[in-house]
């Protein structure tokens, strides 16, 4: 039977794309920003007759676009369809050891599923109760350490020292950085590639550049690893940036300014959240994201969540023995974070009357 | 030493996108004409805004609009980032057995790099000297059958009944044609997905619909099979089709009159220059496809193709033993394959007189 030799995966859901609008969308951690200047003008002066071409499979534009802006040689830089599509293609180029990999037990959902899918051996170190990483947990022999620093989903900061002696007692297999969420505040582990040829850096633009529509990530780590990233990838696909994204890409990355001030009007508003979250009864990690991981103290989540939904407005809500617990609020505009708080205020104090 | 652990490949060469402009460029068989008007206004109208949110992980205005072209069910319809994106993860869904998978050997460069990347053991079939399939090849026992048709880069078509009679033979394994070319006088398999239940049909925008710059492919088949893949998909990354390749490639796909004069205008280029090339002294099997693979009776491969480079015509030529004497002339406008037809009888003359 044909369904004998099926590879059957447990499939990770991603958070709800609905279909309404009028929602305030809260769930996925977008930024509520517009890209900067340059792609509404690279957008505008596209020939759709420049479609029937392959688009260049070395992504140069956007390579070199990166490069610029990290300051790094372009042959330092790998891109891809999003962070997910970066990491997959990591993990199946450098976690090839039959010792297992690490990675805490809450962490981003996916590196599990990749490890499943690859038949890569791995082992989910728990976090500490205050969802930090303790980094001696990493100090034992292991074929690869994945990070996500910040972490998801807990918005949880590991500080550069702590990420560079992790590094240190691991030089003889990959370490992988995810840093999705760096540009709101984390410390980005890149000025390490210099001296560790083993460590990669992986980012994304679909949060810090407004650009998750057009699904692209990148990671910088030293030649060698990115040349061993490349020769896989080429063998899987070698024409997957498509031209708009490229193009795109490059003159959102080009814009440094832009970029440092939507970034900075997110770390804003989401300071301003904490206070009103934690004026509200609920607690959480300190965030250095765009999202904000909290429970409050007396209120069912599920019942916050439902109701936030009625009003329409959606967050994201996870299952798992720690976390489900908690809701996932994404930083939207001031505007939206001051309907948030003032709905929040609404139903918990709904739920106290009752 | 972290090298130990790496998945080395070997890296597949694509065709190469020269960065020079006023080139005949007929070496990745795109198309010569335009996307359809419709991708035009869809690009006219974008929103730069909305590129700061996800695309729909589902990419239901794409695959909605592929399932009202074929006239099936959206829920046996799924797109990929091109057919190579679709066929490398159908080889990991269904490819899980220990009997080989069988293809040709000499068909589509990436097959047996993706079996070499996922360990997937494989057979290759050697082809008859007309560069046919002989059917019965594939009436052994397998762990899956892969078929290009029309073949690449032969351009050879196999007829609908064969291709039945195969998969008549292999009830118990996932059968896979990979119908890039088919739009140009092939017959497709779709019709018998209804019957087959382990039939998966690939398709491409890349071609056809001249839309390789936006990086689409998909495959019809039974709903178990579409949803066996989609869970793959999904442990991969959920969103790998990004807003501007949704939109624009469901616009391209509702236009059946362009798609079917642009096919056309192709098709009538294609046997001019088949009777010409015949003329001087060309032979190749008869193509179906938008490109022909031919040899010349005496004057040597490289030398025509490093001619056709100084005249700045740009055709493919693979290594390997059969086909290191062809080279492969995609099929561009009536003007350009005069002017390739006009050259090469230079280039030949000048050969005969040296």
């Amino acid at each position: 039977m044909w369904e004998d030799y099926v590879r059957t995966v447990e499939p990770y859901v991603p958070g709800e794309q609905p279909k309404v609008s009028n929602l305030i969308k809260l769930n996925t951690n977008e930024n509520p920003y517009p890209p900067a200047p340059g792609v509404f003008d690279v957008l505008k002066n596209m020939d759709a007759v420049s479609l029937k071409k392959y688009p260049d499979p070395t992504c140069s534009v956007l390579v070199d676009a990166i490069a610029d802006f990290y300051h790094v040689d372009s042959d330092r830089v790998f891109v891809g369809v999003g962070s997910d599509d970066v990491l997959s293609m990591a993990f199946l180029t450098f976690f090839n050891s039959d010792v297992p990999i690490l990675f805490p037990n809450i962490t981003y959902s996916f590196y599990d599923v990749w490890a499943n899918l690859y038949r890569i051996p791995f082992k989910q170190i728990p976090l500490m109760e205050d969802f930090s990483v303790r980094k001696e947990d990493y100090f034992v022999p292991n074929g690869g350490v994945v990070l996500a620093n910040p972490n998801a989903p807990t918005g949880a900061n590991l500080p550069l020292k702590d990420i560079e002696d992790i590094i240190e007692h691991n030089r003889d297999q990959v370490v992988i950085i995810d840093e999705a969420y760096t540009d709101f505040g984390g410390e980005s582990a890149l000025p390490l590639i210099d001296k560790y040829e083993n460590l990669l850096v992986v980012q994304t633009f679909s949060k810090s550049r407004s650009l998750a529509g057009l699904r692209i990530g990148y990671a910088m780590g030293s030649r060698k690893l990115i040349k061993y990233m490349l020769d896989v990838k080429f063998s899987f696909n070698s024409y997957t940036m498509n031209t708009p994204a490229l193009l795109m890409g490059a003159a959102a990355v080009k814009d440094r300014e832009y970029f440092e001030k939507t970034v900075a009007a997110v770390i804003k508003t989401r300071e301003w959240t904490k206070g009103e979250l934690k004026r509200l009864g609920f607690s959480f990690a300190d965030s250095k994201t765009n999202f904000i991981f909290a429970r409050h103290e007396s209120v069912p989540r599920d019942y916050i969540f439902k109701r936030l939904r009625e009003e329409k407005i959606l967050v994201r809500a996870f299952n798992g023995d720690i976390i489900k617990d908690y809701l996932r609020i994404s930083i939207g505009t001031d505007e939206e974070m001051r309907v948030v708080i003032d709905t929040l205020e609404k139903i918990l104090g709904e739920f106290e009357n009752a």
